[in-house]
């Protein structure tokens, strides 16, 4: 169990079916690969594949425990524990995100908010204070936080990510609406509401 | 071409393949399969063979025209004409939707923004007047719009789902930290970051 030995498309299904499992654990369900895939979209086959990489989880054709699986995919993805997480920009998503209820059991927790606007620095957002975006860095690094959201505009976006980079960031999730460049060990997800959109568009007469 | 005979998974991929063509055309570049792969970190002969799903459109090894595949993957999704779309819920999401710049040339237009809180409504966010939710299913089927974002709280996601579905509209992107029930010819994408910050944990020490 190589993170270079898995290919990165894979990784990125896992989250999706750890989702998919924690809703249908919710609704009391148990669970089989078949029932899995339907939920999800991707085969049983290709669940089965994908899970097969990590070792063997169970008879073929038996399908799978929900509980089992849930474990295992939190202990693949490192979340069975919690990674904390600093967000940048206290805008209207800066806002969001620090009372989003959707962390919880997800294994994060936001840690520190911080903007460069003087008028917010200081205000409160449920039990966050924002900070000084100057104070950044050094707040980020003594913490040790490896994972940020950016959610400032376009135009400082870069200038946040070098920032962040330069602090000890190994993971920001950038809800800027432009691309952002980082060095090769830092990861980069992009929240983007139109190519969600554009999921769908295919469907519609 | 017909929406039966390409797998959902080929669809979802399109729009990043989109994405990925339009920031390499804002950088100037022109494109092979094999730069694009290296950008959406898919192979390029997994791209060359999800393109050509939908008609031939190079000569293999030749790469193709990034302005070309532009334009056909706009006419595959359907966002060669733009799409309006409703948003409920005026929340910290809902303001920063109603004020994205990021639909911009990506085949979308913010038409109209609702809630329920008597409070906000006649108030303005940019050019829209946030509008009363209990005249949303008449609104949304006058004007014909056929997709929303749902920026409400999980407790009310599923009924605001349930009044959209009424209203006409067959798409959705769900903001709330719920699942939504839909049917069968609805369909549902999820802004989930939780998700996407599980897409990265996997690579931290």
């Amino acid at each position: 169990m190589n993170s270079d030995n898995i290919p990165d498309i894979i990784i990125g299904r896992l989250p999706i079916y750890l989702r998919a499992l924690q809703r249908m654990a919710e609704k009391g369900m148990k669970t089989s690969s078949q029932e899995l895939g339907e939920h999800v979209g991707i085969s049983a086959a290709q669940i089965r594949k994908d899970i097969s990489q990590f070792g063997e989880f169970g008879k073929q054709g038996t399908g799978y425990s929900i509980g089992f699986l849930i474990d295992k995919l939190r202990e693949i993805l490192k979340i069975h524990h919690l990674w904390e997480v600093a967000i940048v920009g206290a805008g209207d998503i800066g806002h969001a995100l620090a009372r989003y209820q959707g962390f919880t059991n997800r294994g994060f927790r936001v840690a520190m908010i911080f903007d460069t606007d003087a008028s917010k620095v200081g205000e409160k957002i449920g039990e966050f204070t924002i900070e000084d975006a100057s104070k950044m860095v050094e707040r980020i690094r003594a913490a040790k936080i490896k994972m940020a959201m950016v959610t400032v505009p376009a135009s400082t976006a870069q200038e946040v990510t070098d920032k962040l980079v330069q602090a000890g960031v190994k993971a920001i999730l950038n809800y800027a609406p432009t691309s952002i460049n980082v060095p090769n060990n830092v990861r980069v997800q992009y929240i983007d509401p139109a190519t969600h959109l554009q999921r769908m568009t295919y469907y519609l007469e």
